[in-house]
């Protein structure tokens, strides 16, 4: 289940904030963006090197810094350096196999969370780690490839539109937290789609190897569900915590951030609950259909074996069998057969099995 | 699934606290009205402008804004204006998936929550979504669409009856809040009712596709909880919280109400367990029918099958087969057939297949 | 499912605190008696209406007031009037399909519970709702009907046994539940025999329909649960209260009755873990059956049928079929069948299948 | 399940506090012993009357007082008045159904506990209950019979072994209750090996009756968890507690005490979890062996059925048939159903029956 | 299940705080090691009596001492005379079936601890025991046998790698606990790879015996979370002491520690859940291949039982049998035979079952 871990045994016996990645890499070097703005200005950069960004640390001004590409490992360190994070932090953001986690650093807030895609060819979710850090007057993203979900929140900020360009860092990082949230929920809706289809396939009929379907939506959520519900612990500790970055005019949009989560975790309880009913249910379909063919079955055998037996009879060859000589034996035997066969027509009748 | 989540893709990306309608237009034009009243007047009328209710929210009197109709964000907009609630409420309320909910707003408490009706023909239960703002002095609800639960206690108001017109908004809420959650129970018992019948069904092997009703059950047990349980945690808050609009005199009223809301969740997974044994019940009934049939077949099968090979061997053309020439072959080989033929029997009966 | 829920359609859309009885009218006239004791004295006398109980409520002794018959809502409004009972309690205990129930009254403790009856012949557990409040002198108890378990608590009244006598009112409401939870712990004996009688009849095999039976011992401890569950927070919150009219004296006895309580739901609990597992073995051993019944089946089929093959071949009618001919084919033939029939035998027994 | 809940019938309807022995009998005469000591000397008698055990209470020494036989109430009845020990608590000591109980008494700790045995022919575990009393500076035990787990603290009493002649008597307590818990553990592993046993033979193949072992294991399992479970309770209010006649130094002990319990329990949960799985597990060797079964007979039937037909076919005894007539009709007939069986043998070897 | 539970009978009895080896001696004498390091020196030794360590102990350097052997009692106690360890803890040491425990001795934090490691021959997993002792300057470890995980950290002492020469000795008994949870996690991986290889086989239908491999899962991830599950408390517990010999600084490294802890456990349930949801589904497949197997019996035996029957009919040797004469008899039989036979056909076509 390479999904569910990663291989971390090269990790093992190093040193704790030893910086190792461990993962895949999927870019060739790594791209430094900036975005700085304020209510009146708004520069956009790419950096070539993450310490072109030292100036902007020093002015009032919201800064965000975006990297795509986590492999490599000397630009994490002078990261840790600039902006002065843990170096436990550092190891769990380098490993792609992270749990979600908030780390409470003294002058930052650090989230490693996970942007969930959903691969419509392969019916599967994937994942890929994405590393916040909100600190006094920056917001520091750093994802594993290019390509994101935050292309709307930098429409925003570029348009002067909605509340990004009027506040501080600080409902930056919400903004783009609650994107990624909200995208979780459509997850969900897809995997819902899956369990539906799968629940009009096993009332049709129709369709064989569903066992396959339920069981592939079961690990599906299964993966989501270890993807989301750390964020419960999280969204909960931020609300509650005196030394977050988060100003308290931020909290409201916290809490309904924190009702989003949890919306989506009870979404999921759901489906499972409901896929591991798909499954009982199913299985009861399969016994009851094997039922159906059994009861064929005993009927076509238990009426024709019994007369086979009685056509045997009058097949033998002794020499002294007085039916074979009468004369109206064979339209006698005609009559018995039919009324046994009626019989036990009658008596399959009776026991409801046709 | 629809039924258990809206499609939110256009919300994607979209700032927070926008206003997007996520749901089906149900009417073609809002309508609002305005319940205004103290012990001594009642003003009852159709307001063309939601405007017109300005002048009323300044006066002492209990003013019940009622408007059906939850497709129009303008209307919304506006009324988030006029009675400044939260752009995230807004958001909420605007989005017909959303779980129930609980807004401690600034000056107002927010409700969203679901009401239940039981279609009985499809036997299943749609919902239509309610927002309660209880105010300073007004109470506001904003319907999916005309025709509610709410005609009673209009009917209380108009003719004095109860305590409504001698309380204040907070009791008003109340009574609202008790009118929908008082159907869940009524609507619960019809679940009830189904689940009665698929007992019976299973028992009396009448029915084929028992599956099928009891998953429905199941699927229809998980919508009520899905749209009830959180109400349990809004309840307490409610009970605890120093700051909502409810005066200390509506507590006992409000503690009442949350040993409805328990009673119903409890009765809700009173009922989700008696379909799950049903289930277990019914897969092995499904398994001892099979096994009946089984032993028909085997007892048929197993007497039937060595005798015809008796008849058999006696049919073949051998020109040397002493046996066939005997005068009493034919006789002694019935005898034969009869002695094993019962012994069989015996040996079934004695296993008790018989 | 008409033991789990009572129709309650007509109390929907009524004002809160409405007075309604949902319920099955049991007794033509209610009728009321009182017990009035001290240490010294005893009246003893039935009331022809509630309000003679009026000029008992201002002396010093204890008052038991028991009412037979709860259908009527006048009676019960008037009660409401004379002890001062919150309408909203007055509702509740009109409603016999009311859970379980604590009412923190400001000068009476109310008590809404169950008394539980064990239907031998039907193997059911029938219900009687109990409304007992403890108020500042008296005890006041109203039941469905005539007849009831409290019958030894009178006789140690009159005869001057045990303690009732000595103490005060709440050691006589304690006395009552004491009672009511004492009966619970035999009704959950009876159903753990009908557990143990069809423990034997799974490995018995003898009896058909287990799966009934298994089934019907589930519903009743659904039932069991649904009715006694809610008294363990109703037992800690007596404990805890500082404003009931329970004395401290008292307490000692209330903590005791909380660990009847406590043992009741265990084993409530254990019994509904036992069945569970019940089920699932009784699938299994059904399984296992069916094993057996398919093994015989194959042994007996595999064997003759192919037997029956080859004596169906030397039936055959065509002109050259030089095996005919042959002095030793019959027997020959029958050493073949023979040595067909003993490996197939050989076979199934090393299969393990005889 | 007389095993899991005794009948207390008669004790219905009593008043509370009415001491009446729920349980058997099982000596003719209760024995009292007393072993009184201290560092220095060590008297051990054997006493015909309760009353002769209160010179000793008022000495410094400790007094260990055993009593063998609980079935005498009078006895029980005077041990109350001589260690003032609460009614109810001797009413809960002399119902041998008792769950595991502490009671936190005014001057001293009461505990009703069980002692497991476990009957190695049976393969089941019995129990003795056990009445442990801690007072001033008297422990107190009493059991049902002759004969118990103590003999070895006996001996460390008698030659001066451990630390139970150095310290108080809460370190007897201590160590009485330690003896017993330290058994759980045993007879746990007890029905480990039963377990470890039955997990053989279900892989083996060997045995029958497999689901009866599971089912008596999981019922063993459970009888466990009642007796052993309440203890967690009692433990961690033993530990809070400050009321309690278990000194300051003597808590570390019942820290390891508790550990020891807490690691029994969740032995016990992972014995039962494992023998669920079992089950399951047993439930699909059963399916597929079935499948395996069924298999057979397919294949057998399938092939020779057919065959069977054409032989049939020739068996005929119509006048124009002109296949009977020619010379190869008959190895020609022969190449047909070889070919016919090998091609069917063939389709079985693909799907893969074979 | 020896790997679930040691024989502990032979301490039964015994003196709480007796010291008796329970488990398999693995070493012939136990070995005794020293690394004593500032950031300046380091000295490292083999030592020939535990007595040599005592000098060492009143130095401010970093002493860890190491022990290889735990079977030797003397040994043990002689440990806990020097180190002042509680007898109960030492007690509790030399069970080698402990469940993980913390001891929070008075100048020592005491560990008992398991180090996993995957025997990838038996495709199972096996424990040794671990005491770590972490005193005022001290780390104590004792092991079970010779060779352990402690290697790299060894190693980074040595070469003056990571930052235990640099930290206090906190920081080292850190340093080995992650070297040990680290482990936990590679673990839980490698059974990770087991389940995905069952997933492939239940769905691949190669293999049989996937039942087993599917229990044996079960049973290692049972086995898994009695032995990590324990420290998700020791866990909390050290985060929130204030007695502990754990530095404030080491403290973000213990909630490190800690979330690793909590993600193993989450990956353990993960799997767990997984593991049950493969034997549903297996069941299902199994019945779903015995529907196929049923299928095809079904048609077979369904078409030619009654073919046979009507070539039986007219193998019969009555004298007269006027459709015997007939010249178009034959052909009009095979015309009939073959209507019949696709009549069925097309019968079980329609059903789905071809």
């Amino acid at each position: 289940m390479a999904r569910f871990l990663e291989d971390r045994e090269k990790s093992q016996g190093q040193a704790p904030g030893s910086l190792i990645f461990i993962g895949q890499q999927k870019m060739d070097k790594p791209e430094i963006s900036l975005m700085d703005f304020s209510k009146k200005h708004l520069d956009e950069l790419e950096l070539s090197s993450i310490d072109d960004v030292i100036p902007y640390l020093s002015k009032n001004s919201v800064s965000w810094i975006n990297i795509y590409g986590l492999h490599d490992v000397d630009l994490i360190k002078r990261i840790g350096e600039i902006f002065n994070l843990d170096s436990l932090f550092l190891e769990d953001m380098l490993n792609t196999d992270q749990m979600p986690k908030f780390d409470d650093g003294q002058n930052y807030d650090g989230f490693i969370l996970k942007m969930l895609y959903y691969d419509n060819l392969e019916k599967q979710i994937n994942t890929e780690q994405l590393t916040l850090v909100l600190g006094k007057n920056y917001v520091l993203t750093i994802q594993e490839q290019r390509g994101d979900l935050f292309e709307p929140v930098r429409m925003r900020i570029r348009h002067h539109k909605g509340r990004v360009r009027l506040n501080n860092n600080d409902y930056l990082a919400y903004a783009l937290l609650d994107t990624i949230v909200d995208r979780y929920m459509i997850i969900v809706e897809a995997i819902g789609r899956q369990v539906e289809t799968v629940e009009k396939q096993i009332f049709n009929g129709a369709e064989r190897n569903i066992e396959k379907s339920i069981y592939h939506n079961k690990i599906e959520i299964s993966y989501l569900r270890k993807n989301i519900r750390p964020l419960i612990e999280i969204g909960y500790y931020l609300l509650k915590s005196a030394h977050t970055n988060f100003k308290k005019e931020t909290k409201p949009y916290l809490r309904d951030l924190n009702d989003l989560i949890t919306q989506t975790t009870e979404s999921i309880e759901l489906y499972n609950g409901i896929v591991s009913d798909q499954l009982n249910t199913y299985n009861t379909i399969v016994s009851n259909k094997m039922n159906q063919v059994m009861k064929v079955l005993t009927v076509f055998a238990s009426i024709f074996i019994p007369l086979t037996f009685f056509a045997g009879i009058y097949g033998m060859n002794f020499k002294y069998m007085p039916e074979l000589e009468y004369k109206f034996s064979y339209p006698v035997f005609w009559i018995i057969i039919i009324l046994i066969g009626s019989g036990l027509l009658y008596f399959f009748k009776r026991k409801g099995w046709l």
